[in-house]
């Protein structure tokens, strides 16, 4: 691979630590990802995606820049990509994945909050986050306390836009957030200098559904008694979709699709037919995160379906194309982000349907629902997604850990207890 | 003191864990705060809201319930006590204050939420409070996570009403909040039968803004070189204004407060003029709550300034009295209301602000920054807190902590630690 040494040191990077991250990401990509057996072939360009991350990725950026378009930072799903396209603004996730960054963090920021906004914050703080010096604006949210009081603070350091996710999904609420996503409108305006224009803003709209079909076209091949494809390359798909360039990306996963349609008609699976099917449910898992889906699937089990915003949140409902003008297309694409079945909400029973309709619809021994440690919402969301499962007849594990490797293999004893518990269950 | 035994049995409480409860209460409040010196004799009715709580209280509000008065729960000072009053209905806030029970609650929740959730939650769950059963609505909002998420548990349970506080405060926030603030009228008018009666609205604003007044013009005796009141008793004074009797209460802290006068006139305090001024900022300390204020004054220091939802947050800002209906005046309280400077709105600015002002005016040596454990708005926001006071000149101390003993000793040579710097600190 192309050396970006240089690049680093230009953007002020500390070469040796982000050296050292990169070395411990691939490390684990490998260990966890490129070690398993029986990979569809073209899971080639998307390994290339997340192990081109600070590097290629960031090099594309930059030349993107030099013509004179913007990039921007987000951190959540809820962030309208249609808009951002249509201004030729680049968006990726910073959202930080690895354990190495976060002692950074936590010498400004409380230990307990999630390892995921710590691991962001700490790549920030110590100058390993190669996307961060060429970011024209970063875009957070309020889904979370502790997100929401971060934005708080970063918002004095650099160029910053905050978006109200409301708390309820009543019509005042919805009419709160299409005000939001005007506003958001509005400010990428300014930050480009262009005008939103109708045409591109349609394009942006079919773009961004062609890639959300492609992601659930993937993600339902997984409801086959073999699946074509592992969770964790699934995941390593996910991750992808948050950095990579979309229409490059959406022509890559077309082919992914199309291997996979043809492993299916030959009935060749990853897995055996014994190994135990799980919905992993609840936090997401980003770049450099494998930890989970790496314990279960190294365990015997498959994970046959992601509830997460690395997962069906972030595919699920389309963006109704309107004709006729930006206006009623920016109404379109608010109302359809709104959808999104966050545990911000309250309330949210929602979600807690389509949990237990994923798990039968995807022949579910079990459901793990995975915590970030420290994340409220999904915690107490949690309290009641065991209790409509266990109602269904479907058997649960709850996980709440961080990104160390410390608690590995107490979690593997309590998974492979949970998974030779699926063994008695008998199917509803 | 009254027996309340049978009442309690005919509540269905557990009588002998309730009784636990209130005998580690009476034993607390004993060692902490009845053994100070130099009370004023006036606080004896503040501690006899206290420690009649759970007794005296309770009788009196089901006589109410027995005339065909209403009774509900609250959990924030959102909660808008003026239409609650107007519309004869009695509000009495539940946050707990014991780690007695918080035992309860973790059988069900998770054990890294607050610890002021986990003991309410864990006092209803062991049939230890006894406002819970004969509350006819409880009152929840969306200040924060855990709470957030806790009501759509408990609104599966009980008769439940939750407010939606906005997590911004521009003017479309605003009006979300208004609206939620006629809502909560159109529920309570649902509740009681009645409609709100314009008279009655204007009496209870009249009620409510003499009580803050009369809150803050005991707070700011507190300015004096030698108050005349511990930072203990006003805190016994707060949790007595979140469960009594709104009247009654206002009457007996009119005659504290000309005590007060009293003694400041005569130049009497209840501490040496040597005693280190503190403000103590961030989390409430509900009733059952005397740990940090007892550490701190115990080792040397006076309280002198409270900013949190059992001090300034209380009682800042009147309700501008309105002529003509019902609906200019409910505006009015819904923008009282919104002043309110909670760490859960992004921005928070006239909070940090506020807090440097209010060390200054009450000639503060140092400044705690009070957070339960878990509390990620105030956790994070202490960050911005502590950096506008170090550029103000003045020292913080950052304590997070929960219920229990454990660490009182750990916290006893951190505040004396802290005391000791201050000798040194030249005043601004």
């Amino acid at each position: 691979m192309k050396n970006y040494e240089g690049m680093w040191k230009e953007l002020g990077l500390d070469v040796e630590l982000h050296k050292a991250i990169l070395a411990d990401l691939d490390k684990k990509f490998e260990a966890y990802v490129l070690s398993q057996k029986n990979r569809p072939g073209k899971m080639g360009y998307f390994d290339d995606v997340i192990l081109g991350a600070h590097g290629a990725r960031v090099a594309e950026i930059i030349d993107h820049k030099k013509r004179g378009g913007k990039f921007i930072g987000t951190f959540c799903i809820y962030v309208p990509e249609e808009i951002v396209l249509a201004l030729d603004v680049i968006p990726v996730a910073l959202c930080g994945g690895t354990a190495l960054s976060i002692p950074y963090a936590e010498r400004t920021f409380p230990r307990n909050i999630c390892p995921l906004l710590k691991s962001t914050l700490g790549l920030s703080f110590s100058k390993t986050c190669a996307f961060a010096p060429i970011k024209d604006m970063a875009v957070g949210e309020t889904t979370c306390d502790a997100k929401k009081k971060t934005w708080d603070f970063l918002s004095k350091k650099v160029n910053f836009h905050v978006m109200e996710v409301p708390q309820k999904k009543r019509d005042k609420d919805l009419e709160l957030w299409r005000d939001e996503v005007v506003q958001f409108k509005e400010r990428l305006e300014g930050l480009t200098g262009n005008k939103l224009d109708g045409e591109k803003l349609s394009e942006a709209v079919r773009l961004m559904n062609r890639k959300r079909s492609a992601l659930a076209r993937l993600h339902a091949f997984r409801k086959e008694a073999l699946p074509p494809i592992s969770g964790l390359d699934f995941l390593v798909v996910m991750q992808g979709a948050l950095i990579d360039d979309t229409r490059r990306f959406w022509a890559n996963l077309e082919d992914l699709n199309a291997e996979l349609e043809d492993r299916v008609r030959k009935g060749h699976g990853v897995a055996g037919d014994r190994a135990k099917r799980l919905v992993v449910s609840g936090c997401p898992s980003v770049l450099g995160n494998w930890k989970l889906h790496h314990l279960l699937e190294s365990s015997g089990a498959i994970v046959i379906c992601d509830e997460s915003c690395t997962g069906t949140r972030y595919f699920e409902h389309m963006v109704e194309e309107v004709q006729g003008g930006v206006d009623g297309q920016l109404l379109a694409i608010a109302d359809r982000y709104m959808k999104i079945d966050c545990s911000c909400f309250s309330p949210n029973e929602e979600r807690i349907t389509n949990i237990v309709k994923l798990a039968r619809d995807y022949k579910a021994d079990g459901v793990v629902q995975y915590i970030l440690q420290y994340c409220h919402t999904y915690n107490i969301e949690a309290i009641a997604v065991a209790s409509a499962l266990k109602k269904g007849g479907l058997p649960s594990l709850k996980i709440e850990t961080d990104y160390s490797e410390e608690d590995a293999g107490q979690l593997r004893l309590r998974i492979e207890a949970f998974l030779e518990s699926l063994e008695k269950h008998v199917k509803p």
